[in-house]
């Protein structure tokens, strides 16, 4: 392939959650290793590496319990910073995870008091994100779970977080807010077992709500892979449904604790066929980046993955149209039959009586057809490498 | 706890597939360690253990590509051991993975000659059980899936899902046909990454059927916890979506390849929350063991291990009935608010604008009170080990 | 079984970390859900339960960068506290791992002045350990390891941590001092991949020291279930192998996330297990436990999972004595030829030659003898439910 | 980087198993897919496709209970096919898994005349292997191991399993062979756990041995990422032991059934740092694959994937030498200080005595100072893309 890689820019759509840049490495055996970054100055930093627009937990932003002029005076600065340096933001959420008040979770806790607190703390930051342009409200519900099976009835939570994104959809469609949820899926961590786990769980929960058009998914690739997912399929199943509102793109190393590695840097395969399901699929969306630069770095580190993230995307971009473009690889698409899955299995006007009045097919010598996956994966894996 | 355990009876409604008890042990590094096993001498020992009732693939019963007298021949002599042993078919499936004609997918292979010839042994199949008075279709795509992204869009493969479940839902309803069909996820294996991996993206799925009044799922535990989910609250998902039509019982020790162990003798505290889920959720279908039994033993260790399932279920029954009488663990919950969580975050007719209004809260108050999940979670583990 | 649990009592020699029971809940998601709890009140706390020890890292008791006067006063109160409870120390360690000087590693940190620093921290604190009277100095490398390839030799840290071990070993012995060490291995978390990552791991590199007999290992049942490990086994080889010096019990739920689940209420058949191959294997040593308390609860939470940690090993200890004396599961060892693995293969004095001289038998005969697991495992699982 | 990859030749040292390219596809869902491949036609192919070596269990070549006539006619085609083709035998191994005799296990199963028959097979296949130039015994003990706890001992299945190696070092070693064993470690499938489970179990083993110089171990990297262990890390604590007798090549997705992908088609970045343990590492033995051609592809894909483990092997080599070679990946060594990792902690005679004297140092100082990771892999995964 051509090595000429482009340089990111805001056409690319790139954005990254103030809270990754922002990360000064806390983790369960030891404390900050990087001193406290000023918003403005990841803005800038952002800008200048080539990203378009960010996000931000309200808590990222306004400290948790700042009082009313202490917050205005924070907007107005982050506001300017946005203006200066030309960055959109693109979407918002609501930090429900953080403070102990929300240990055994927010919209889905047993007590109603701290439910209650979590929807009011969401409502106000709602607010917040559509008077900065926010087009995308990501809802991921980190500690509503459980690690024992008695603590939480699982169904009653259900209608507990079912309530909750009722209760938003008014909210949002009674101010007029041109803002849509979606909701993020993550197996475990912090909580040992949170509801809805995986993008299938989110995808079948926004069916059963009052305003389900309002809601989607927003997968991160690193949560799909600590189930053991292939995170593609998974966007494929979202893109599917109408319902990837959103993306969060990371690396990940299988099941094992939240790694959050920058983009490209954990399971490769994965993200090709990542970008793959997302071109093949249309996604026009933001392209957002929810890692955490290695704890090990200073702020110089922070850069260099931040600009990597999009760099990696880039080259992934490259390859993937590469591959698509490939006439070798057609050739080996048809060879294996790609195409034809396309072709609906009963014939227009059909039925399954036509079906089953068919002509039978020998089993035996359909058996006997290669299906030649082989030589078409390599094609890939050598546009991955490069070497084509 | 009381160690009288129940005997099992037809009325507990335990029911085994005809390939569990008589898996010969072939697996990916061995051959056969047991003879073929009868189907009738299969129905004769299960009757006598307590079983109600059977299930069967076609070909467990009549081997791929019997002549039509044969079959007919096949289905008379079970019909009668059906009528000797007073079993009944509680549920029927058709085998879309063991032929190498279904080595690259059944529904979704892309060449659509074998897809076709798919919908047609399934159609063939259905009228078997309906005759037999199965009312659960169960539908396992093992084969469906894809080791290498190319191989398959994934997006595509959902249309023929989606249309192979159209079809079906037609051929059932034009036949007047009392019959429902019950999609059993599972993440990988025989495939490296399989279609509607989970019970979420199974029930995700239904939603985008034409029918999908007639489309549940089967969750299998061991196929959970391949993928690392909580088994008890994916069942909890599908009860709270009205979609659990019916359920695979057997043990596995997380992600590995399939263990198929005998219910009970997997993740015991899993086996505990499944039960639980069951009895709260209502479920009153069959209780249904997919299992294998240790490919070690001989046919003594097939009774043996087709016996242990239903006693380790009705072990687990009065545990979890002792569990919820336990004046105890009623106060421990009432500590752990669980109760409140049945309570409508927001009040009636309140709204939002009403929680919005309300008097706040101070959520450092609110953070100080322990939500008693420890003493909770130990008092049903000492229901477990017997203890109390 | 007989539900007569006995109460601990420091013959039970049951100890715990001072971090276990102090940990205030900071997790990557969130700060504390408990205030720092006094350390002399731990012990009072952990005396009055039944616990018979203590173990604390050097900054558990002393915070990282004390003056020697502060030190002093600290170390004094504490001996006060031991003296006035009873707890004996059973263990040490050396925190290596929270300051941000570690945040790459500390025996093997690329940088040799963070190696000093660290190899003399643990000096430091195994002359406090030493007078204190612990037996065993623990060593977990959590931050020993990579998340990137690049980042570390693997080859070249272990000759860096041989070096470590090697002149602790000096050091150790040149005072004189009644110390073993014990290893730790765990496979990942906080790093991507830990040196040393599980128990075989540790047994091996041990094998390269220069004073192997002063080193062991200290597993973690939970550290070996995220590598979806059979813990049991693991500990048995470690007793085979002469090495079991130490143990840490809790809970986890497979590969996840690190869970630190207070013992019994993780893997329920695993924990029984490794019961039973403690006792089997004659460990008898310190019966300790590291785990966290649930970060929902509070300190009442905290004391409830302490005693629980303790009740449940006694529980297990109960049922794998009466498992072990029950005559129908010794008849059933018999019948799975469990006895005949101790009979040596080659007879004596037969040597190989003897053997190939010896008459044949035929395979298929061999093969048809049922290995009877079924049936000796539903007996070990009716003990752990209490039923037998 | 160049996109020129060299052509396989027998310099290269690649060999295959024959069980590899001969697998007919049976899985444990389904039946062969391939008919049966003759051996001396997969001998010419391998040599066309320009692998060096072959490799096989006895039962690959000499169906299991052939009698000597049969036997010495199947070896001596065998032997000209060898001689036709120049390929050399690099290794043998002995079948203890498929025939129902080693059902449970083959040196560590319960009955002992299955222990004595499985000595007698393997002693049997040593000569064949002495006399075909083999120089390494591979001994995979798949069957090794259990599913439930009581079932085997395990620290009496090391006793019977460090006696096989024993009674095998005395054989090998009377008749003057010039053989050394490697053992291959597998953490569980076929069993629910598998005896020494990872490279570290294994290694620990073979230090109890009576002459543990004769042997090593043959890791598979998907055995070793099915315990999400990193495969590269673990090569490297082999090749420190002295141990790394043998390798088996190809490719997984984490901890999932055993999949056997032809080799860079799994993690595509442990493939990349597998190739670089082994260049640093000094390994020169042959380069062997251990994988399975997908079961969906007809005998064209067979050699196609053949094909692609020599050429993906290349293609990482060429990248893993241009990434040691490139001078700024030489400078972000340098760094973030791998380099200093080699030079030894304490001083040439400074003893503990010296460290504890010398200078302190400021923890906070040298925690400021960032390890410089993100940048070095950044590199590393630019090479692996190809796009350096």
């Amino acid at each position: 392939m051509a090595t000429q890689i482009p340089t990111p820019t805001p056409d690319d759509k790139f954005s990254f959650g103030l809270w990754t840049v922002g990360w000064q490495g806390v983790d369960p055996f030891g404390g900050a290793t990087r001193p406290q970054m000023d918003t403005v100055h990841a803005l800038e930093k952002l800008a200048e590496l080539g990203a378009y627009g960010v996000n931000f937990h309200d808590d990222d932003v306004i400290p948790f319990g700042s009082d009313d002029a202490t917050r205005d005076k924070i907007i107005a600065r982050f506001r300017q910073g946005l203006d200066d340096t030309g960055l959109v933001v693109t979407t918002a959420t609501t930090n429900l995870f953080s403070h102990p008040v929300f240990k055994a979770g927010a919209f889905t806790n047993n007590d109603r008091d701290v439910r209650r607190f979590a929807l009011r703390k969401v409502m106000r930051n709602i607010d917040l994100a559509a008077s900065l342009g926010a087009k995308v409200y990501v809802a991921w519900g980190g500690r509503e779970g459980a690690e024992y099976g008695a603590s939480q009835d699982t169904r009653v939570a259900l209608d507990r977080m079912k309530e909750a994104f009722d209760v938003l959809g008014d909210y949002v469609t009674d101010h007029g807010y041109d803002l849509r949820f979606a909701i993020e899926p993550k197996p475990n961590e912090p909580r040992g077992d949170i509801l809805l786990p995986t993008i299938g769980h989110a995808l079948a929960f926004i069916e059963r709500l009052e305003r389900p058009e309002l809601v989607g998914v927003n997968p991160e690739i690193g949560h799909e892979e600590m189930a053991g997912m292939n995170a593609a399929a998974g966007y494929a199943q979202a893109i599917w449904a109408g319902k990837l509102f959103h993306i969060d793109l990371n690396g990940q190393n299988g099941p094992k604790y939240d790694q959050d590695l920058r983009f490209g840097a954990g399971n490769v395969r994965g993200a090709f066929w990542v970008v793959d399901a997302l071109l093949e699929g249309g996604y026009d969306g933001p392209v957002h980046f929810d890692y955490k630069p290695a704890r090990t770095d200073d702020e110089d580190g922070v850069w260099v993955s931040a600009a990597a993230n999009m760099r990696n995307y880039l080259i992934l971009r490259e390859k993937v149209r590469a591959f698509r473009a490939d006439p070798e690889v057609q050739a080996a698409l048809d060879a294996a039959k790609v195409p034809e899955l396309s072709v609906p299995t009963v014939g227009d006007g059909e039925g399954w009586r036509g079906l089953l009045d068919a002509e039978p097919v020998d089993p035996d010598a359909l058996a006997a057809r290669g299906a030649a996956f082989e030589h078409l994966d390599q094609l890939a894996l050598e546009h991955l490498y490069g070497v084509r």
